[in-house]
């Protein structure tokens, strides 16, 4: 088995073409590169029955990886989340074979952890010591941990409002953290305004911004290799996945590609359901609207701070997945998606992220809307912990003050 | 591959025999009982090789845990957590092969629930419908979370000053949660009377503490199957473990005991290190004592919540493992915990409970105390997540004020 076969990375607007290996971002044409293998070679190499008993992260799937030297690999333990069945969430909303994909069991609590091993293990192997990254949360937390295991320089500029989890964690994890009053975006510029400034220098900041960089991508779509194998090689009949830079998607409809050269799967499609916010939907408007790419959303807000993305740089490639899957994109208000997050935990066990819940509120009116039929297999992607929206779930559970009962109890002062 | 081969429960002090499959507590004379297994029938049908490829969960090992009927299973993903390698941090106290297990990726982020999916697995299998704990934090959460994936119902028990991850979890998991301005020894009193009051009524409360309930650690006993199987079976050099109520220690050392039978490993045990905070330690006081139980550790007093045990009920068992694997019991302060922590997340990417942070702490001393070689083949449990205790990483990371810079970066206001 090898351990990569990438050739080339190449551009997803322009098909230019880009040596793998080196540190890249984007295109000269604005493009996200997105990393290309020998497919003929796996194909030959690399039969799917050889991943039983194989390493149990999403390292297994290391031949459809960039990275080329084992060594390089940093890995916290990422992948092979668990796919849990419903027991009563799907027969209370109608969807009769609705399983959870739960993310929220990657180290640092997210799925971003994919995506970030991948980025940072190519980092490793390439050279590049530096980091910069803007970030709602999750991806700074992610970004930091693997920065920390590698030993490299990460740089975090963060809203000033952001979670304390995410910020408690970056700093902990001993990232050099900046809050910034205002937007991701505000963010964002800062770090490319910096990256520019550096380009060149001993000491460059690198932008690992997802799409800006290639390979973080490539750790996320490891979530469809898994998907697919713990489904037997047959995908479902929908995917529902909270987009916010809709890259998870993006990845995963790029493994399902990949796997179908493989001979891994047929070229049976679930159907790929974009969900968002009704605070920040640029992905449904321009679904709705038929165009190729996303208009910035103004005022951009949601309590899933993960889906708080006004403008995604892979608008274009989630609409094509959703359009070519014959899928939907969809936003939930904030309240449905808060009541989907309580009654999951308290239904199901699990404590979702609301973008995670949001797929759940989603799921419930794509079945009463006829969208999506009871008896199909619907997968939903939970992308990280409700742990980290401590914030946001407190504002539902108060602390009950002593001497107060509430009805589920109360507080009780003993003899 | 049996569904199981338990046959009986043993009291571990007076060796009484009582039914399988019952809904038990303690023995009459006090002990906590024991699930037995027909060995010699598991040594010939279950070969240590019929593992690969098998469940990505702790329930791999389902022919050595008491569950009868495969649909009882109530599961979350727990188990089959990664066991990791350290670049910085053992080189840096010098332990050479120092390795985590990290418990902090289960369901609910702490190691407690594998001894929960097992326990309420049993209470499906045996029509146990409500349940009751007291707890300090993380069990009450992982109880919460297992009941509701079954459908029971939860009464949780908690200090008041309970960290609000745990609060919060517990409510949106839907358990009836109690705050009890009291220690937890309070909690269990209140849960213990309740339990004898409606003891034989319809909706009678059974109480689910750990040990005074004979099925949690068979599922904490996982983490030794697994420590097994990802060491190719051979067992480390030493084993330091956070022990709070010692059930998971215990919990292993029995799984070591039933692998051995099992013809999977051979006599060689690692030192059991019990490690514990230097404001709550009866079990190292009993150790340097040398007596077979702890007494009652008055004024106890921790950050780390899972260690604040005053007088655990698997006293005499931890005291026996550590004693018969030539180990020790040990203390650290706070301020070395917490200080090991911060240095784990900083060199490892790895943000640990302060319980498995003390372990680090400890094994920096026991190598400079010279009980620990350097080249010893170390592991270190990291029991739980360090998202479950942001109130006590916050001390150390306050957020920076609007206009203030610390050295990590600042906040800025973009133009």
């Amino acid at each position: 088995m090898p351990q990569t076969c990438k050739t080339h990375l190449e551009c997803s607007l322009c098909s230019k073409i880009f040596d793998a290996g080196r540190a890249w971002n984007l295109c000269d044409c604005g493009g996200p590169l997105l990393v290309r293998y020998d497919l003929a070679r796996l194909r030959a190499e690399w039969p799917r029955e050889s991943l039983t008993g194989a390493v149990n992260s999403m390292w297994r799937y290391a031949p459809a990886l960039p990275v080329s030297h084992p060594n390089s690999i940093v890995s916290l333990g990422e992948g092979m989340t668990p796919l849990l069945t419903t027991r009563r969430t799907g027969n209370r909303i109608g969807a009769h074979n609705l399983v959870i994909k739960d993310e929220g069991l990657n180290p640092t609590g997210s799925f971003k952890a994919r995506g970030l091993s991948c980025a940072i293990s190519m980092c490793v192997e390439m050279g590049v010591k530096v980091l910069a990254i803007p970030s709602a949360g999750n991806a700074a937390s992610a970004l930091s941990a693997y920065a920390a295991a590698a030993g490299l320089e990460a740089h975090i500029f963060m809203p000033a409002d952001v979670p304390q989890a995410n910020f408690i964690e970056c700093k902990a994890y001993g990232a050099h953290v900046t809050l910034v009053d205002g937007l991701i975006s505000d963010c964002g510029r800062i770090v490319g305004e910096k990256c520019k400034t550096t380009a060149g220098q001993p000491g460059a900041w690198f932008d690992i911004s997802t799409l800006k960089e290639p390979y973080r991508i490539e750790g996320k779509k490891t979530m469809g290799y898994e998907l697919a194998e713990q489904l037997n090689w047959i995908l479902p009949d929908a995917i529902l996945y909270p987009a916010g830079g809709g890259v998870g998607m993006i990845g995963m409809w790029k493994a399902f590609v990949e796997m179908e050269a493989l001979g891994w799967i047929s070229s049976k499609r679930p159907k790929m359901i974009a969900v968002q916010a009704t605070g920040c939907q640029p992905i449904v408007r321009a679904f709705e609207e038929g165009t190729e790419a996303s208009r910035f959303w103004d005022g951009a807000s949601t309590v899933a701070a993960g889906l708080r993305v006004p403008k995604p740089l892979g608008d274009r490639l989630t609409l094509q997945a959703v359009r070519e899957s014959a899928g939907c994109a969809i936003a939930v208000s904030d309240r449905d998606l808060m009541d989907a997050g309580i009654r999951l935990a308290s239904e199901e066990g699990i404590f979702a992220a609301p973008e995670g819940a949001s797929c759940v509120a989603a799921t419930e009116r794509l079945i009463r809307e006829g969208f999506l039929k009871p008896d199909d297999q619907i997968v939903v992607y939970n992308t990280g912990s409700g742990l980290k929206y401590l914030e946001a779930y407190s504002v539902r559970f108060p602390r009950t003050a002593a001497g107060q009962t509430d009805k589920l109890g109360g507080l009780i002062t003993p003899r």
